[in-house]
């Protein structure tokens, strides 16, 4: 006897990137921070208590909300803190999207997307992004022909690290009659000199909800923190009926709580991945890669010519050195390397020196 | 506009019990454990390095897992680690039943099941529980003819601390066509001279599934660590496909894991409530109240004829003791109170005293 339901029986769910036990891996294929929290939040551990592990969290992590209303000003009310980035995406497509309806991607973007549309039985419509990464002609019409009931957007985009300006955004969420999550996982490692500003669209657009995450900028992937921001008709019903009800633990909303309030020690290490990623691209380019311009912790490198994505990453993989590689269409000739710290950038460049001296 | 499903906007949501920030006030109102964690809870906490935190947790809690299945003698593969309880019953509705169908509980129960049948957009149907507490008639007959899911049971029952026997469930499950959820969070505070049971249950029934939590027994709410326990044909698709990718974080698993491997600290606080709860049931019972005969960490009790419960626990509360009232229907002469340390509970039955020496 099967009791899954058909949609859940139907798919294949997520494959999270490898996670090895062993630290001598260099590991630049998941995106982490090359940085560990600060000592702020080392601080904030030690400061915890096992007695109040008895009592249940602060349901919508009240505290954490008004110290990120004030980072952003932004109403703590249009803030909800979630379990990840991952439960606000199932969040928003559990509150927003009836099974049957239909959530659109544009391609290629996060795999998960497509997982959270198959477990919530929904239709997805995938269209493709240009081959410079900018969204399709006539995005919202096309969008509102295809009944979208929410689009779901990275910013900056992954696989590619490119940016989307914050006035394209405003004249999608403008004319789209959907919900547009904006998927900012990766937004604190852009440059600030852009001037991108979504953040304050969610006061203009009632139909734009925006992913934050600890677990890149602020380092703290392994304590499962983010937050969406959103006009309150969005970020209430999400609050107070989809979520679950003690949905962040005591410890990791405390962690997060220190992790804001140290914005210098978090700032200067999206400066240095901003450097890094810098001479990254600059070397990857003299060894023949094209680098996708990106505005994020990781970089899409097309391998060059008459070289093999899929044998490198195996050839790095045996010298202890993870990247990522997808099998996908249109990705095929690419891999994608996170930022690592100097040592770890360093050591894939000599890696990929004398794999290419080899050859 | 407003983008909420028909379901969503129809909802009310689950509203938490009351936690004050005051630690003056005595809780007898969410049944947390009466003891703060362990020592070797303290002690992982101690080793953890924050510098860990900037990596993804283990997606499946494995190493957790692993400790609950020789604690438990079951396979690693037959238990899923969810961020608390709460998760594991989304989960399971998330999995097994589609909006539209049936979800079985035999009411009064725990309010939340309701809260999630409404989020999933499915149909409740609610039985009524006999005058002490045991199941209905032909329940299973019921539950087929309802065309029911999954039925979702707490035993020990809340509210009424109740138990029903291994050997009731098994009958159910060989009848019932649907999945059985036994919600065992208070299964802990068990006498073990009952030779209860179920999880061994799940080997011979395909259709068993149990939930387990660090909330309670553990002393750990405020961690949100939680477990199911069934058939692989149940297991798997929510550990591989509709659980959020990483959903319990890193702080989290290794200080549940340190609480399993400490069962002498855990089970000594269970004798304890075992025996708070003897000696409370019967100096209540000297005061006049009737205590339903509870397996849990908590007594539901009926007021005194002529006592109002409503009234007695707001002049509880006025004196900084909260229990929990039930508005519902047939709850309303009731009150719940948690079993707490020794001190909480003398000042619990001295107040009562007091009120009731006053009237």
């Amino acid at each position: 006897m099967n009791f899954e339901r058909k949609n859940i029986r139907a798919m294949a769910g997520y494959t999270p990137g490898e996670q090895p036990e062993s630290s001598d891996v260099i590991k630049l294929n998941t995106n982490e921070n090359p940085f560990p929290p600060g000592p702020a939040v080392k601080k904030a551990l030690a400061a915890i208590n096992t007695d109040s592990l008895r009592r249940y969290p602060q349901p919508t992590a009240l505290d954490l909300r008004q110290a990120l209303g004030k980072l952003h000003d932004i109403d703590k009310d249009n803030i909800v803190v979630t379990n990840g980035g991952d439960e606000l995406l199932r969040l928003a497509i559990n509150t927003f999207v009836d099974p049957g309806e239909t959530i659109a991607v544009a391609e290629p973007t996060y795999t998960l997307y497509e997982v959270l549309a198959q477990a919530q039985g929904c239709k997805l419509k995938r269209f493709k992004l240009k081959e410079d990464w900018s969204l399709p002609d006539n995005f919202a019409s096309e969008l509102n022909a295809a009944k979208a009931r929410i689009c779901l957007l990275p910013n900056p985009h992954a696989p590619s690290g490119t940016l989307l300006t914050s006035d394209t955004l405003a004249a999608l969420a403008n004319a789209f009659k959907g919900v547009l999550l904006i998927d900012e996982a990766y937004v604190d490692f852009v440059d600030p000199e852009l001037g991108y500003d979504c953040l304050t669209l969610t006061k203009q657009y009632n139909n734009i909800l925006i992913l934050r995450t600890f677990s890149k900028g602020y380092s703290l992937a392994g304590l499962r923190i983010a937050y969406g921001v959103g006009a309150n008709s969005l970020i209430s019903p999400m609050q107070s009926k989809t979520k679950d009800s003690y949905n962040t633990d005591f410890i990791a909303q405390k962690l997060a709580l220190a992790a804001v309030e140290d914005q210098n020690y978090a700032q200067s290490s999206w400066d240095f991945v901003r450097d890094q990623r810098l001479m990254l691209s600059t070397e990857l380019n003299k060894l023949g890669f094209y680098c996708h311009k990106s505005q994020s912790n990781f970089i899409l490198v097309k391998v060059p010519l008459h070289k093999n994505a899929e044998k490198l990453y195996q050839a790095l993989k045996q010298q202890g050195i993870l990247v990522r590689y997808f099998k996908h269409a249109g990705l095929e000739d690419n891999l994608r390397i996170s930022i690592g710290n100097s040592d770890e950038n360093q050591r894939l460049l000599s890696a990929l020196r004398n794999l290419f001296a080899d050859n």
